[in-house]
This record gives structure tokens, sequence and C-alpha cells, in this order.
């Protein structure tokens, strides 16, 4: 057993055995789930606050789902019915949380970082259920997980694949996470979308070792051609006044059947959904026989299901290996500012 | 038992001997209740998803206690906390909720016939809790349960009472599915509201076969007199601007002691609530000895609870029987318009 | 045993004995709390309604935890999801709830009474968690319970402490409850503030039996000479409008290091939150080592086990002692005239 951490803030930093730790204990749940095996033994007694200051539903149910199937009980705090992060700085509202009795907090929040300074100021567990435009761990390793399992299932079913992200790259805390979680498995990670979209991420993809396989494109042709997998993004209407009006998204970098036939046969499509159909992708394509949009779906409990059970097993921060509190404490020195604009 | 449908999407087909079973059901669950005895076996395991695009309080709480004491596990998505439908089509969000794992739906949604839609694309079973102004069978399965129990309990109990509706038929979905639930059970129904609001009943009233009895008027003496039940419904102000205006509807409909004394001796009174007191009935009456307004509410939790154990029976779309398969079938083809308004 | 009550609306009327035998509860719950252990059989089958006209997420969560903790069903009618109270009144909205199956009603209302007039319509228990600027009995007993614990934990430790209420006492429930059980525990209680927000003040001062005692003053150096407490309240930046602003606030009212040095050595600061921080208190007072903020925010749980344990042992109406229902229609009486205004 690899895991050692407390918190799941970002998939950046794992490496490749923590990551199998995680899928290994993520396909032990899918299983339970698929023969409807109850597990409510496993996070008996904890109290999971789901702190969500955006909307959401998918990533939401999937981690209440998870928490019940655990044995957990979950409370909800979102903008609607929340009076606490009002006025309240938010480090407040984590002390109190903490304080209440919450054991496990969940933290969906516009600005980025805001589960880093969590962390700090609880003395459980936090999840990143996505920061900002920054990260989305649990959703790249699902993606991950779902691809793994289209392909076999092998810890190296990703080595060499082409794997093409298509769309708002810049503001997609999803690309954020896939980026390293995909190029750590091995791929080869093409982000593909308008210049501005993609702004800034050719000096990413210089930065990284040289065992990181990242390019960069506007070129959608180049990007899908020979693509084993392409993974679209939800096109963000405010988004769009910038530059490219809806008409000409769709216009150059639409994947309908025509350009997903550039990809490789057999390729696979994958999005994480709301999905605009007819903006970023066609009915036949996000329904069709290769896409895996149901199936991420489908993986998104038993993901949740692996990350609440494996940090929970690392019990109180005094529990924590050497190791891990380092890399926690080098983390947090780098989100020290992000805590002075988030309170 | 004569129970062999998967979902429940609306009173119009329903069979004598159908109701007669989820009556019947609703009696035994209403006995556990009123003993408070636990019935947390029968739907241990299933998850139940509510989808409620339209707010409401007493379905929704009814739905939720019912799945509870029945040993389910429930979660809301409703307007305020779902970006689930945030420009993604609503067949898309059946099919999320479908994959993420919940075996069982109740939908209410402002466009008519969004639970055929949805029982289209959901493996599991699927409960319409009010669709546009189309139909609310729930609702009109707990007005007949109530009556019935009023009136002695037998399956014969409604056979040649006079019950008046009340109010604005045309936009009322309870309306929409008593009609066919009481005439069904043999009752003498009668539609009264200013014309604009029961245009068009007049022509379903000849088109009903001979043993259904349905009258339409505007005459709300005419419609009291010797009536046994009268049935209120809720004045929907923002309805009111093309005609009547508020004052004009309490002139001339609203059930006061005075009128309410044109019906027979000992009638009752029904509304499905939420009451605008003062508008559609005095205080006097809906507080009355007859009136059965807080019956209705007890009686909501047994029908939903009747309602989820019974289609829960009836397992997968595999094992439903022939007949059951073909009759969804026709109801599919009916609304195969509306699947494509709705995505 | 000394508790009698069906309901707990507020604290005026508490005796020392009944004020006793809920702390005692409750520190028994914190002792459940503090080992993680089980009391899922205290009100096993009971349901819970949640009615929170106003948002709340502190004393809500803490509701919701406790009934759990004791093994009761919660269900949340906040306003975003409740259509229940559009139009219908609010004794119709109680009714309904009772009709529909909940046997305790925990309300939180903008108007002062609600829970009184709920009390009236509900045949099962009704806990006060705010009404108006009028009570808030829950905050009131864990100010008390929080006090009690840190000064040794016997019911005479706050006889003669002298502990400063600070801020807008005029629209403070969280003040108007703790005035009550503050100068009964024995307390020497100054209310301070802007002349506006202490006003009427002096005359209840003048009016209390002579063995409580209860001082005004708008100099906040007096009222800080030698306290043993200071209790902070939320400034509503919606009140600031009629006279100060919130600048002119800060510089005289605000709590900050040099001023709370005026106090005793020793002295403890607390706040019902949400702290604008930075406002009614500087961060290092708030965050400071004699804070209490974080404990009260603790305790909210095991003394909402310790009011729904008690008030359900109560049994029904029927059951109450005869003390108990003379003193509730007193009340009752006191609060006719808020029915019909809330009605």
């Amino acid at each position: 057993m690899s895991w050692a951490y407390r918190h799941l803030l970002d998939v950046e930093n794992l490496s490749s055995d923590e990551i199998d730790a995680l899928l290994d204990r993520a396909s032990e749940m899918r299983g339970f789930l698929d023969r409807n095996e109850d597990q409510g033994a496993l996070l008996r007694g904890e109290h999971v606050a789901l702190l969500f200051a955006e909307a959401s539903t998918r990533t939401r149910l999937s981690f209440e789902i998870a928490a019940h199937r655990l044995g957990a009980d979950t409370y909800l705090l979102d903008r609607a019915s929340s009076s606490m992060t009002k006025g309240e700085t938010f480090t407040d509202t984590v002390r109190n949380l903490d304080a209440i009795g919450f054991t496990m907090l969940v933290v969906r929040h516009h600005r980025t970082g805001a589960p880093w300074v969590a962390a700090r100021h609880f003395r459980g567990h936090v999840v990143n259920a996505g920061d900002g435009w920054h990260a989305h761990p649990t959703q790249a390793l699902l993606d991950l997980f779902t691809l793994r399992r289209a392909w076999g299932g092998s810890p190296d079913a990703l080595r060499g694949r082409k794997i093409v992200i298509v769309g708002d790259i810049l503001h997609s805390r999803v690309a954020g996470s896939n980026i390293w979680s995909l190029t750590q498995a091995g791929a080869d990670v093409w982000l593909c979308g308008p210049r501005p979209w993609v702004r800034g991420f050719d000096q990413l993809a210089r930065s990284l070792p040289s065992d990181r396989r990242l390019s960069v494109t506007d070129d959608l042709q180049s990007a899908l051609d020979g693509a084993d997998a392409v993974m679209g993004l939800r096109v963000q209407k405010e988004r769009m006044a910038g530059g490219l009006s809806a008409a000409e998204y769709r216009d150059r970098y639409q994947i309908n059947s025509e350009r997903f036939a550039r990809a490789k046969p057999g390729a696979l499509y994958l999005h994480p959904g709301p999905i605009n159909e007819g903006v970023e992708v066609t009915r036949e394509v996000c329904l069709g026989p290769r896409s895996l949009v149901l199936e991420q779906a489908r993986n998104g409990v038993p993901i949740r299901m692996a990350v609440l059970s494996l940090i929970a097993e690392t019990g109180s921060a005094a529990g924590l290996s050497q190791t891990s509190a380092t890399r926690l404490s080098q983390t947090s020195e780098a989100t020290r500012d992000l805590s002075s604009a988030i309170r």
C-alpha cells in the first residue's frame, strides 16, 4: 500500500505508485457496486461536510453516494442554503466545521487554492472537488480509471497512447488536472484549442521532465491525427466573448463524426459533462459506440469511494508518515499567498 | 396481485384492478405508519433520485419520507443546487443519473411528458411527481384513497358519488389526473370554473366511453347542487391576467360556508394544497369538520410507499410481463414527439 | 429530573433546575461525542422537520447532526427548495407537517413568535431555532454551557461574574435570550452599544426582580472594566444606515487587544458567529487564546442533542404534567396576537 496522504488536493504530485493504489482501490469499489454489495463499515461514524461554494450536481452526488455507500453521514453546505460564508472568512468557516465535529471536508470553490487553505485549518481530511480554473483531481482520476479499464486495465494501458484534450484548456480545471495524471501514466498528451485558450501551455510543455510528453496546438486536424482518445471540454458560453463566437468554435473545433474519423480506428471519446450537445461535440459522437461519457459518470462513485476510504486510513495528522508530512508542508508553502487572498 | 408496471407515469391507463392493488398496498402502509412500524427492508439498497425541476415541498417530502421508511436512500436534485440541467439536455441528465447508479427516479418537471422521456432513458423505475399542466398521478391516487377511506373503504365507495372539481381545470395537473381516476372509480365528476378555464373539456367529456361520467359547467350553483365532495384547486395568481381578477374569481367561485351548504349534507371538501386561504376557499370551510385537507396530507406518504414498493417488485425491464411491456411501448409511441421537444 | 416541557421555545421562563437538567444532559452528550460513541437509539423513529424560513448554516447543521446522532431522520424545508410557504399561511404549513407525520419541528423564522404559533398547531415537539429579533434559546444555552465549562463546570460557576454583551442588542435574538439565561445563572450582565442599539433595556433592567443584575451603557470602557467575559454580536451591515457607520462602530466598539486588556486578566471572548472579522472584533482577539468561539461551535451539537432528547421524553401533550401544561398555555396567551400576525 503506497498511500500516505491525509488529503487529496491535487494529482500533480502523486507518484505512479500512489495513483495505482488509488485506481486499484477504485476497481475493488467498482466491483462492490456492480455486485450491489454493502461497504457500510469503512467510514462508519465519519461526518462528511460537502462545502460547495459553486453549484455542482454530478460531482456532489458522486461524493454523497460514495460517502453513504461507505457508511458515512453527509451534510451539504451550498450557496443557496448557507449563511456560514456570508461575511465570514473562508478559514473561519473551515475552523467552525472542524469544531462542529466534521471529520472529512469536500470542497468545491471558485477560488484557486481554497482546498489547500482548508487543509491548513481542518484537523480531518480534505478533498478538492474542483478549485477555480486550477484542479479537479477526482475527475482526472476517474478519467484515467475509465481509460485504463477501456484499454485492458493494466497500469501500462496508457503508455504511448495519444490523447487529445480539445477546448478551453486555459479555464479548465479538468484539463489542469488531466495534464498531470495522463502524462504521468505515459500518454502522449495534446492540448488543442483556439490560441487564446491554450496560451502559456507551450511554456509548460517545455518545462516538463523529458519523460512527460505534452504538445500544444491550435490545429485540430494534426491533433486528431492518429489519436487514441479525444477528451472534450465544456465550452462556457460566458467565456466566448473574448474572441471566438460559439458558431466559429463549432466550425473549427466541434468533434463531429467526420473529424472523429481522423483519429485512430476505435478511438474513444470522453467528456466530463455537462455537455453542450451540438457545440463542442455532436450527438452522434457523444452518444456513439466509442463514447465513454456514461462510463465516466459510472466511475465517479467508485473513484470517490477509493479516495475517501484511502485518506481515512491515513488517520490523523499526527499519524502521517514523515515523507507525506513534508510534502504537505511544501504544498502549504506554495499556497501561502492564496491563503491571504481567500480569507 | 395485478400490478405489472415498472413505472408510474399516469393514472389514465390504469385498470380498476391495478388501482385497487395500489390502494390496498397504501392501506397496508398506512397501517404500518399508524402503528409506527418499520418497513425498512422493502427498498433496502435502492438509490432514489428526486429530480425536481419545479419547486415543491409537500410532494417532495412525501416521496423522501416514503423512500426512507422503506429503507431506500434519497438524493435531491433541485433547480437551486443543480448544475446538471444547465445546458445539458434532459435526456442526458437522465442517462447520467442512470449511469451514476440510481435505481429509481422521481421526476417533477414543468414540461408535459418529461417523465415518459425519462422512462425511455432510465433502466430503473420512474415515477411522475407532476409534469406541466398534464398529470400528477400520485396526487390523484391519494385523493382517491382519501375519499374511499372517508366513504367506508370499499372499492365501490365512489360509485355514483357526485364530485365537483372547481377552479382552473385547464392548467391543473391535479385535475388532469383526477378526471381519470375518479371517473374510473364510478364517480359522477363535474368540472366547474370560468369558461376559459374549462375550455375543451366538453369535447373530452363527449369522447369518453359511456361508463365514464364527466360534466362541464361554469355555473357553480348547479355543480354544487347535490354534490358529495368538492375539490378545490390552487388559483395561480399569474394565470389571473388573461381574464378574471382574483376578486371576481372569489365573488363567483370561492367555496364559502353558504355555497358549501348547497352540496349534500355531510359533503366533503378536498384541496391538494398549498391553499390560498380566502381566495379559492374560506378558512371556515378548509379548516372545517368536513375538510379532508389534512387527511390528504397524511395519505401522501402511504400512497408513495405503495407506489415505490409496487413498482420495485416488477424488477428490471427484462422482467416485465409481455402485456405491460407492450403497454409501455404504446405509451412511448404517444410521447415520441415530447421527447424531441424536451431534449 | 426536572424537565417537563414538550417544547423549547425560550429560556425566559426556565428555572435553574430546568436549565441544570439541560446542561447536565448536554455534558453527558458532549462526553458521548468526545468518545465518538453512538446514541442512535434515543430518537429512533422520530421524524424531524427543519423549517428554516431564514438562511442558517451553523444552527441548521448542529440540529441535523444532533438529530442524526440520536437516531432521528431529518428533513430540511428552506426557502430555496420550499413551495410550501408560498401563499400558504404559516399555520397551514405547520398543520401539514404534522399531518405528513413529523414528530419534531425545529423552526427558524424572521417573525417574532413563529415557534409559539407552531407549537399551537403541531402535536409533536417544537424547538425555537431563532425567531425574529426575539429569542434564540439553544444559542443562549450553549453560551451558558460553554462559560460554565470554562469556569469549572459547577452550576454556580457564573455567579457574580461580570459578562458584557457588546453590539446591536436591540436587534439581536442572541442577546435577547442570553439576558435571561445569564442573569438567572447569577451573572452580572452588562449590555453595551451605541444608544439606539440599547434603547429600552434600561427599563427592562429596572423591571427585573432584584436577584437579576442587568446594567446598560453606551460606554465601552466602563463596561469592559473588570469584565470576566465579553460576548460580541454580529454587526448587521444593513442596520448601520440609521446612525453609526461601520467605521464609527469600529472606532468606538470594536473589541481589539488593547480594549480587551481592560477586562480582567484571563477574561474570555465569545461570539455566536458568523463573525465580521475586523468589524466587531479583531482577528487577534477572536482567534486568540482566550477566545471561546470554536468551543461555542463545538457545543452546538451536544446542546441540541440535550434539547431534542429531553423534550422527546416528555411524550405527547396528553402526558405533560399539569404545571408545564399551565405554563405553556400562559405562554400561548401571550402570543395570541402574534398568531394572527403570522398566519
